[in-house]
């Protein structure tokens, strides 16, 4: 079993900490009630969805011997007007810089994850519809 | 619409920006490759869950004029068997230490969040099956 656990600092910030030793300040925004001094819960899901599938598409494209110099992933998230406002649509794009980067491996890499590994895609994907793009600059 | 990025750092590393302008930095453990230098994806879906049901429970045993000293949300998540081994559960444990709160306030602040205003609650649930518990602590 995966744990983590949150400690309140005060207002609305809190210091999350992993099973796996690390750490990382929350926060709320001041439109919120918070003093934007951490990432909100709310953004983590966007970094945790853009990671998970960044690492699988890293990882997938080195074993195909491409040669990536950059991997960028851009998330936009959509959030339900009303309360709780859950995530009700993900946008990633891929952006990869390297040298002769093949698309069909590009593409193929980003469905791989999509479909088959990407553990955050497959939790947030019951409520929130998930779409993707890539570009690809080869210099 | 929210925004957050994560730009690849060699390995399976990660360094993940928020729209909000905060930094964390994203690692895959040994076993999958990685070298754990951060927080796992997935561990930040179960700090994220932690950290905005804490937010709103914080948020109403302080206007409740409950006098809470400490507030710590421990989470536990278990994943599918098979890829992409998505969240089935996840657990939260609250525990709340003050002086004479009152253990209603605390189960209605809970239950606020939980069907009212956590937005990672209602991203999540979609997959996995979310429980909770708590311990109050008045010294």
């Amino acid at each position: 079993m995966m744990q983590a656990k949150v400690k309140w600092t005060g207002g609305l910030q809190f210091v999350g900490e992993s099973g796996s030793n690390h750490a990382v300040v929350l926060d709320a925004d001041s439109s919120h009630g918070g003093t934007n001094m951490g990432m909100t819960p709310m953004e983590l899901l966007l970094v945790g969805i853009g990671g998970c599938s960044g690492m699988d598409v890293a990882s997938i494209l080195q074993k195909k011997r491409q040669l990536v110099n950059d991997l960028e992933v851009r998330v936009s998230g959509t959030q339900a007007e009303e309360y709780p406002r859950k995530f009700t649509a993900i946008e990633l794009e891929y952006i990869i810089s390297g040298k002769d980067v093949k698309e069909e491996a590009v593409k193929k890499a980003i469905e791989s994850s999509m479909e088959k590994y990407c553990s955050v895609k497959a939790t947030l994907e019951g409520v929130a519809k998930i779409t993707y793009r890539y570009s690809i600059i080869n210099v």
